[in-house]
């Protein structure tokens, strides 16, 4: 739909002022949750809804709502504020600037909704290697012992960071919940493909998370023939491509499998790779296909390892089922969309978003709006500010429907 | 042979003495070249000399050499006092330990030897992804433009570290050879396993190192559907493998290849791996094989890259040669342990040494000794200080006999 200049300038201006925040020399940010740049954004958060004119509350997890605070009942627009490492600025970001667009539209039509904007704490696994961990605590889906122990990348547990900040990893669960909806960007190519202006997500894809710890010896590399090697690097190699392999076999299915991290140790030139450590992430909407990718990990590991004379342990992180998204918010988002003018498509989130934690407490949706070429997670991420609105105005259009 | 008490006594004094320096946790060590670490332990090397009564010499790139520091000509016995990560406190102090013994006996039997031990600086490749550079500077063998921008594991290059500790990159050729010694733990089992008390080196295997760089797309790992990839990580696995299989196929030539340097990035459990950095060490005595090796290499990272539409970039750090230890030298130190009851086997290292540097300059030999299952650049790593004592007495042998 055509917006208003007005409007254009306000999304921009509010961009604006989150732009430099976690900035680096490569072009983009690296804003990981529970760190100072991910509270630099939610102080800026709460200064733009100060000028709009609305107070603000953190919960006992640093979550930030702004918006109507006093209403005991009131729907929540949701998401989060912090980036994956070197990341783009989009992801998280627009979800809150789609909020603070529905409050000032609701503002300016001086409609009183019982409406909050929420950021979410650490909705990125970058820096623990577990996600949504802000919306999992309040909406009790993660709980203290899934993630105390979680080390962040500068070495130090969660419960240590939240004792520090006088946090609770033991909040009282979020209440008064009428409603949830996200808007995100899509983080893939379909709606840019198809010409659509918004998806309306119907599933989210349920990621289930690994670490696998191949120890094999470190030796000298000069000195240590190929036959006598028990070269842990080797083995992981040989495991990332069984992932890969498996992991093509179920794409039709819609699940996918990564490898994304990798620790190698010692690491040196000179010495064949006496350990190393894998992180997994496996994803999709069918449980079978889930189980099976699951499943065909691990018997790989097992059999690659005993190959080749490696120890080999796992660690299940995480796991969270796919998700479904609420009928009647998806039906009462697509009527908003085509009431509005603009093209919609229901489609599934391969990513995870903060949405998954709240079906079992409200009525919940979810809108996507198109990104270049599906970049995300990666400094080259760019979203039009026009499919923010776009977005926004669905939802608000929406939120305008339910409160008649 | 029999040594006396007093004799492995003081070897193990010495040996106490560099103990804790670099210590870990874990027990092993790092001392990694032109860092702190290293610096002590020159510092007790000096130290030690004094306590003989021998002055000492820092040359123009840091190196330490104790004993008759008078003479024009003079008896070089070498080796280094830097680590690899992690490592084990007998690779290059074994050496070190032999020359301070060597020095010991011959004021013990009141020769007056022209001898110097010496301490080069940053032998293993671990802090620069280059090795021997103290003695390849001072020997012509390595040079500014070979090393000045290598990139420490902090991040500061050669130049700028030697610059702040006023060393030279273009310092004067070490004179005045009349030989060149070195005792070197051998860091692999052969002589374990024939029972072999020291080993007379005939060859030096020729190390070459490459960076190889892979670049695809980081993008989500949710959102991106497995066909739509680009992953830099899955590459890299095909091309370890690819490596592995080479070096095997290359293995009756006493060839070996090993990739033991990984950098993935971003490195995060949600984003397909954008960038894989790898680090590859090539060895062998048969100039053909390492060509074959260098060659299929280039061929396997090629196709791959090109099959998987990604970026791929080499780059060759550093060559050297196979180096044959002089002839006379070889047969001298082989009389030498037969005069001495000390049982002996002519062999290859596959390991770089201080060594290479220096047929070019004078007569050159190494000695070798058994070092615990053939396991070196790791915490394990072992050698008995009664065999530091035979391969020292070989050494000292033949010194004896050349003064004659």
């Amino acid at each position: 739909m055509e917006h208003s200049i007005a409007d254009i300038q306000y999304c921009e201006s509010l961009f604006s002022r989150f732009y430099d925040i976690g900035s680096l020399p490569s072009g983009g940010v690296t804003r990981l949750g529970y760190t100072e740049a991910e509270d630099q954004m939610h102080q800026v958060f709460t200064s733009i809804g100060k000028e709009l004119g609305y107070g603000s509350i953190q919960d006992e997890v640093g979550n930030t709502f702004v918006g109507d605070t006093a209403s005991r009942n009131f729907c929540l627009v949701g998401s989060h504020l912090d980036s994956v490492i070197d990341g783009g600025r989009y992801d998280g970001v627009s979800g809150i600037l789609a909020g603070l667009m529905i409050l000032r539209w609701a503002k300016e039509d001086g409609l009183s909704l019982p409406i909050r904007v929420g950021a979410f704490r650490c909705e990125e696994s970058s820096n623990f290697g577990c996600c949504t961990i802000g919306s999992g605590l309040v909406t009790r889906e993660l709980h203290r012992q899934d993630v105390a122990n979680l080390v962040s990348k500068s070495g130090e547990t969660l419960e240590s960071i939240f004792q520090r900040r006088g946090y609770s990893l033991n909040p009282p669960a979020i209440s008064g919940l009428m409603g949830y909806f996200e808007l995100h960007i899509e983080q893939g190519k379909v709606l840019e493909e198809c010409g659509a202006s918004v998806g309306i997500v119907q599933t989210i894809a349920g990621p289930r998370r690994f670490k696998l710890y191949l120890r094999g010896v470190a030796e000298h590399s000069g000195a240590t023939p190929m036959p006598m090697r028990s070269d842990a690097l080797c083995a992981a190699a040989e495991l990332i491509l069984e992932l890969e392999r498996i992991g093509n076999k179920e794409a039709i299915h819609q699940s996918v499998a990564t490898v994304g991290v990798v620790y190698n140790h010692p690491n040196a030139m000179n010495v064949v790779p006496g350990e190393v450590e894998l992180g997994v992430d496996i994803r999709g909407i069918d449980l079978t296909s889930l189980d099976r990718i699951e499943a065909e990990m691990k018997d790989a590991a097992r059999r690659i390892c005993a190959r080749r004379h490696i120890e080999y342990l796992e660690e299940k992180l995480s796991e969270f089922r796919p998700v479904d998204m609420s009928r009647g918010v998806q039906l009462g988002l697509e009527d908003a969309a085509q009431r509005l003018g603009i093209s919609s498509r229901r489609m599934m989130s391969g990513a995870g978003h903060d949405a998954m934690a709240f079906p079992s407490l409200c009525p919940t949706g979810m809108v996507f709006i198109p990104c270049l070429k599906g970049v995300s997670h990666n400094r080259a991420e760019f979203a039009n500010l026009p499919s923010i609105c776009d977005g926004a105005r669905v939802i608000y259009e929406f939120l305008k429907g339910e409160a008649v």
